[in-house]
């Protein structure tokens, strides 16, 4: 096993009893006693692995972790003691032997089907949990060092996959192609294989590559551009549109390494963009340029939004930002992490004060009803004095 | 749009109207008076479009379709009548006005979050509802001829991929860059992009590739053979281990084609497999023929599974079939649509008659520890008078 998986890669224990500490904190801070974790990312968060299991956290006690399968991997994974159980009903007989769950309750109400807690109050013989997935968030907004690294490397990857898309993009090319060649190639430099995303219905790919028309139809995401798809089915994603001359293609990818995500996108072209793209293109690094230089810890990321909107407005661009109609998004900004929908979302409807350590994608794009859309997406890490890009790669359209 | 989308794998209107007659019927039977349904998948069987929507079935009359966006492709896409609303709450204020939220309502619990259960309870202003999923279960057992025909298009997606393995697989190279290289491949040829598995914490790759000791750690999923992953953070897939002499590797691919899925398992080879795995392959292969010969409409699925079952105790392989130890999981196939995890299941634990039109995978399985994993999976549609299979790839050994 630990011949086939990098043992570095392990979340360190102290990594893990450090975002234990944060969560318990909070917890006593709102008078929650107990919280019963039983999704993925949290579990993986909490505890290195992502094992079938349940974690219950407590505000003033050591937590407990019940593994079901695999026991082998989660004993190389997690540096937390593992209680073994054969099935979920285990966790209730054993909690209640223990007599620990007193108090306030807890668990992720935001992504727990209604099915599966009504199961588990049946299990643990309690009810009225409150939600702790706002204190999770909570936790996870700012970033370790470790993390950090992570999503570096995550970064490294998306580089590659950006660097191959110069050979790849061609006039004449379909969208799906381009993206299933840049897809094979981030999983030969190591990416993880899927991407998360937070929350009920959320659905998403690890490539968009869209061009022309394809930018410009809305999808049921909350994402400004997210292509046509090749199916009805599945409405999003690459289409089979060919490349063409003038035209920009975008290309929308997510990296993921040991479960960390970077997103960027940048612009290709066949030839020179018409007049409205080149304007959107300049106003997009326009946007970037100046979040970079002003963006730092203790700036208020609605202030990181206005910013923004005061370039677009003096640009005249303001109908085409950030979706065009029933398509327009109320963001510029995404923190990124284990899912792709992490705090902080740079919107001006929520007040976020940067911290170092935070993590997120800026995304300024435009979409031109009729025509098609631009738009550049890059990385920041919040820094003191500054923001640091997760990746090297420059803005620059990459002429084909 | 309709240039980049083919207008025929567009869900026929009366396709959709049967499949909301037939949820009609059985809900009128359970004393269900409304159905509020959310979920991406089933809104889309029962709409032909997965936009951002909800759509209200009615036992006694018409359903409503709400559509947030995108407006413009739900009214290329849906046969139904479409009301455009601007946010969720509108749903509610549009229903009160009509007066016919009435009698027992339901909407799909094992799917929807608590939080947004009570945000829709809130804007419906209704409490108390049944899970409406058995009964959307139970309607989309049986497939129709245009869903055949869909499966069949996503089998010849599966097919191509095999055929493509055959380059593919190489003594020497990576689980992880073979499974990359096959993926692209399926995109080419019009795979949809991803798969959908239903159910809380359920997430998946497109395919497995696993060979020697990738093949025998479990994961958390309720899989017999997941792969070990080229991280912890997503402990299932492809990892970096490369093929060998001797023994299998098992590429399990997951079609997908306008929304439906083939799910088939084929073994490659270099060199001779050794004794074990030589007759774990020669038992799955009988198990999968026998099926083939005896299956047919209304044939009891606990019956295929202890015919199996027969076959693998006469060769002594009890211990090994479908998992070892913490990974055997209860069944030996499983129903292919929208989702990889319908009904029927093929197991001990549930009679299901069969019936024709329904499609599921056989994937008998062996696992044997300390060396590796062995096995095949084979679709199959249910007809009157047998099991026809669902593409012609042959289920020998591949020498490469």
């Amino acid at each position: 096993m630990l011949k086939i998986l990098n043992a570095c890669d392990l979340t360190p224990g102290e990594e893990i009893e450090n975002r234990l500490n944060r969560l318990r904190s909070r917890m006593a801070a709102q008078g929650i006693s107990f919280a019963v974790i039983l999704q993925n990312v949290d579990l993986f968060y909490f505890t290195g692995t992502v094992q079938k299991g349940v974690l219950v956290v407590f505000s003033d006690k050591d937590p407990l972790f019940f593994v079901e399968k695999s026991l082998i991997r989660a004993r190389i994974e997690t540096p937390l003691d593992i209680i073994p159980i054969k099935k979920d009903k285990d966790v209730g007989d054993i909690l209640a032997e223990k007599r620990v769950l007193k108090g306030q309750g807890s668990m992720e109400l935001d992504v727990l089907p209604v099915a599966n807690y009504e199961r588990w109050k049946g299990i643990l013989g309690y009810e009225g949990f409150l939600d702790i997935s706002p204190l999770i968030r909570d936790v996870r907004i700012v970033k370790s060092l470790f993390e950090i690294a992570q999503i570096k490397k995550s970064g490294d990857i998306t580089s590659k996959v950006f660097t191959k898309a110069r050979d790849v993009v061609k006039e004449g090319v379909r969208e799906v192609d381009i993206a299933a060649t840049l897809e094979a190639e981030g999983r030969f430099h190591g990416h993880q294989g899927f991407l998360r995303m937070r929350g009920f219905n959320q659905e998403m790919m690890n490539i968009y590559v869209t061009h022309g028309h394809s930018g410009i139809y809305t999808s049921a995401a909350d994402v400004p551009i997210a292509g046509v798809g090749v199916t009805h089915a599945i409405a999003q994603g690459p289409s089979i549109n060919r490349m063409q001359k003038g035209y920009p293609l975008l290309i929308d990818y997510g990296g993921g390494y040991n479960g960390y995500i970077s997103d960027e996108t940048r612009v290709f072209t066949a030839g020179d963009l018409n007049g409205h793209f080149q304007k959107g293109y300049d106003v997009a690094r326009e946007i970037i340029e100046d979040m970079e230089s002003y963006g730092r810890e203790g700036i208020d990321g609605t202030e990181l939004f206005n910013r923004a909107m005061d370039r677009v407005k003096k640009a005249g661009l303001e109908d085409y930002f950030m979706g065009h109609g029933e398509g327009k998004v109320g963001f510029i900004g995404h923190g990124l992490g284990l899912e792709i929908n992490e705090l902080p979302v740079i919107t001006p409807r929520h007040h976020i004060i940067l911290k170092e350590g935070m993590v997120f994608a800026v995304e300024p794009k435009f979409i031109f009803p009729d025509e098609g859309a631009v738009g550049i997406e890059v990385d920041f890490i919040v820094r003191q004095n500054g923001l640091e890009r997760v990746t090297d790669t420059p803005v620059d359209i990459v002429r084909v």
